[in-house]
């Protein structure tokens, strides 16, 4: 029999989904307070150690997320851990997978973030609040616009999101380059290039998105020189990680008018300090690192683990299980 | 020898292709005054009649308009006429066509229009007044969106915009739905149903699109009764003509809250009357005949015709040669 660690919120959403396994599972239920639920009783991962575990997204805003994942890496016995996010750049995750635990990140926000991309920079390209401006002022007056269709597409990090925007950017007819640590043939590129050959290709795209985790190769990846030598009237794109760009860099960058804008779902610091210049930039858009929140996400994420954990039990290979490469 | 008529303003733009053809073409370019010009010498075209002719988007907003449409409904010799437009019910158009002119209009604009029509739905779907509210007030707060992913899309007019819109909207992984006027199987949608289908459709489409042409089938396809049989809150976009809308049954529809928007381009009188109702209703975003508006729109429509010309020279098929069922 495996232990299985989840939320009670997350129990709620997947019960349909585990009760085939209820011959093989114990559900360990954290509830709200912190305290652990199997049916009616209160345990604890002392008695119950823990085998597999769900790290689902509604724990980033419960009360108990600091007893979940102490309870996770106590966790000895942890064999397979789903996690929501995407980017394991959060210590836990190195930590277990040294302890040779398996891990699978999320592809479920992949499409709300593509198409918070997507909807970012055409915002910009059409100069929406121009448009409704007109419109509230009754002005019968066209307004001309920037194209995707035929413009250069950087995107650095190629895995799941990357992808999907490059895949959305081509429907467009962008011409699309993926940066990646390894450059080789892949499908929703024209062309993949080595994080080493970033500084021969930056200086011809029209749109830069970050899409990268944020590892020791690409913390500070965009500084001051590769910012001023990306191309005039460029628009950059971060749903990766703040600590990808150097954020003062970026405000002279923007202040000089040599990039058009910046698409910003992410910071060195979250929140974003009150007193950011950032905050009321007028080439910057900004999202509280919620790209993710797409109506879709959460379903898609919990079909993920409940997939996976399919799999899992069957002895199958599981979706988005990470190797050494992630870190 | 050829008589072609352009633009002095189109002359100027196009004048590097059409050199090759010094032996073969004689270039009528009518000025802003109306005269017309070959090489120095004014002349008229009772001297030399047109046989070739591009109708340029420079005329729209010149003041020899009127000049130009005289002249061409006047030319009892023209064999080709390439125009900048896509729809083609203005009247010369078929008076044109029943003379047994060839006539080839242009999908120099889909590019930028079917942009035009993500950008809008993205634009709602994502709430970006929302955003940069927040933003202004330095707010911290998330907000949730709907997603393109896995919503269905009905495109009425399945032609080189609705097309093109087809593929973005695949990209995204949303279910086509093309319209036509015969069903056949088209790359670009899942499925393509004849307009005599569309009443058992409407009601699934999250997203409606008309992108058809005016004619006495489209004009007031979409009534009060399909307005009504559309999903609850779906959005409708119209870049096709405000006949094909009941535009007072629209602004009902919209005011009870049964669809949640409308991105309108085009009106049943344009301008749109300062009286309308639609300028400031909240679930509207409205733009003046506009969507073609792209940066490579102008340069498109000159290779098209240009290409099509040295075609039509050599004797090649021409691209987007309309035949009798565009009328």
């Amino acid at each position: 029999l495996d232990n299985l660690l989840l939320t009670e919120v997350a129990y709620q959403q997947v019960a349909p989904r585990l009760a085939p396994h209820s011959e093989r599972l114990r559900v360990l239920r954290m509830q709200a307070d912190g305290t652990l639920k199997l049916g009616d009783r209160t345990v604890t991962t002392a008695q119950l150690p823990v085998h597999l575990c769900w790290l689902s997204g509604d724990l980033i805003d419960s009360g108990s997320v600091a007893e979940f994942i102490g309870a996770v890496m106590q966790a000895e016995d942890l064999r397979w851990l789903q996690t929501v996010t995407a980017g394991l750049d959060h210590p836990l995750f190195k930590a277990l997978f040294d302890r040779g635990v398996r891990l699978c990140n999320s592809d479920a926000q992949a499409p709300a973030i593509a198409e918070y991309v997507l909807a970012s920079v055409l915002y910009r390209y059409q100069q929406f609040p121009d448009r409704v401006a007109r419109q509230q002022a009754g002005q019968w007056q066209p307004n001309d616009f920037r194209e995707i269709y035929g413009s250069h597409w950087l995107i650095i990090g190629f895995g799941n999101i990357g992808r999907r925007v490059g895949r959305i950017a081509q429907g467009f007819e962008a011409r699309v380059t993926g940066v990646k640590r390894i450059a080789k043939p892949l499908p929703d590129a024209d062309l993949i290039i080595s994080f080493a050959d970033l500084d021969g290709h930056i200086g011809a795209a029209d749109v830069v998105v970050l899409a990268c985790a944020l590892t020791e190769e690409t913390r500070g990846l965009l500084d001051a020189r590769r910012l001023q030598a990306m191309k005039p009237g460029a628009v950059l794109v971060n749903i990766a990680r703040g600590e990808v760009v150097d954020e003062a860099a970026l405000v002279r960058v923007l202040d000089s008018g040599h990039l058009d804008y910046a698409v910003l779902d992410v910071f060195q610091q979250e929140p974003l300090p009150a007193d950011s210049p950032i905050w009321q930039h007028p080439r910057v858009l900004l999202t509280p690192h919620s790209s993710n929140r797409g109506a879709g996400t959460p379903g898609r994420g919990l079909a993920l683990f409940a997939d996976n954990l399919d799999a899992y039990l069957a002895g199958r290979p599981l979706r988005n299980e990470v190797d050494a490469t992630f870190f």
